[in-house]
């Protein structure tokens, strides 16, 4: 049984969904000596979210913006949390709803997404900041 | 440690909720010998989904379709992924709302659900196909 | 490999969402001995979620009440799971939305969240009662 553990500091990227599978997949190079386990990322934060879609259009992510943000606009009347600013308590929400991490299947030293799959950083601040993953990976 | 891992391709389901516990839970027979461990299932595309719920009343599954189109409507103005038919940009935004795996506690050799616990394939297009899982098991 | 489970029965919340952090981190006490791993909450329900979230401020919780319920709300016309009360299909809804788990990277013994985040119970039914949720934890 093998198992490791790294924390990546992600460059600041803007408002959106961002594909980030090449900056997270060799984070653990050990992942290469696993014949079948598990990979997750895990991110620490409130108002941004890990999740998986397709890897190949970049209309995609922006049709995804486009429409979370209808589902979860800001300035609602009945927002109370908005002393960070309006982009704020949607953030909040989305981060819950396209959730925190992605667990990944390894098999034969390597991430085992499907042809059209890749890992979506969404930023939901409109200034994010660096934001922290925790990358856990663990097999035999 | 035991550690197990099958991909299975499942028979082509219409668009809506269907119940698939059954198809995938003896996937991998061996999960009787672990006493402790967790069962993960992952769906290796992005126009659909796995998720857990109601395992009864077929009234769910067809409430889930009506209402999450309506949450995420086909043929929005703003859409520009569109080229695949009006229900491709809904189906990628639906697979990242409901998610693309399942990860279930196994104790004493079986999946340990809820009474009223059963797993969802989302199939979000008209025409989906036959759509592959991978099931990793495992655990002591 | 070390590889723990326990059941917990939590105390009955009210409708709305609740910060569950410390109730449920402490339950498998022997995570202080490991050092690299992951901690999972499975609640064996399908109208209610655990979600991961902001854990200072209250109106975030409430934020999340209000405008979830205006996503998925009550009487629709369309509804026919009906029969347990109008406050039924959107719970399941809701739990399928946020999700029935949460998987926690464990660092040097304990859950490696970020400071600002805590784990929520989404309770969704009116009068949901005492919900069963298991913790599964491992690593080395």
């Amino acid at each position: 049984m093998k198992f490791y553990q790294k924390e990546v500091t992600l460059p600041r990227f803007e408002r959106g969904y961002h594909l980030i599978t090449h900056l997270i997949e060799n984070i653990v190079p050990e992942i290469e000596n696993i014949t079948i386990g598990q990979f997750q990322a895990f991110i620490k934060h409130t108002s941004a979210s890990l999740t998986i879609n397709e890897n190949a259009d970049p209309t995609v992510r922006m049709d995804f913006e486009t429409h979370i943000n209808k589902m979860i606009p800001e300035n609602m009347p009945y927002f109370k949390h908005d002393y960070e600013g309006s982009d704020d308590m949607p953030a909040h929400i989305k981060s819950s709803m396209l959730g925190c991490q992605v667990t990944i299947p390894i098999t034969n030293g390597t991430l085992n997404l499907g042809t059209w799959q890749g890992i979506y950083l969404g930023e939901h601040r409109n200034y994010g900041g660096n934001r922290k993953v925790i990358i856990t990976v663990f097999g035999v």
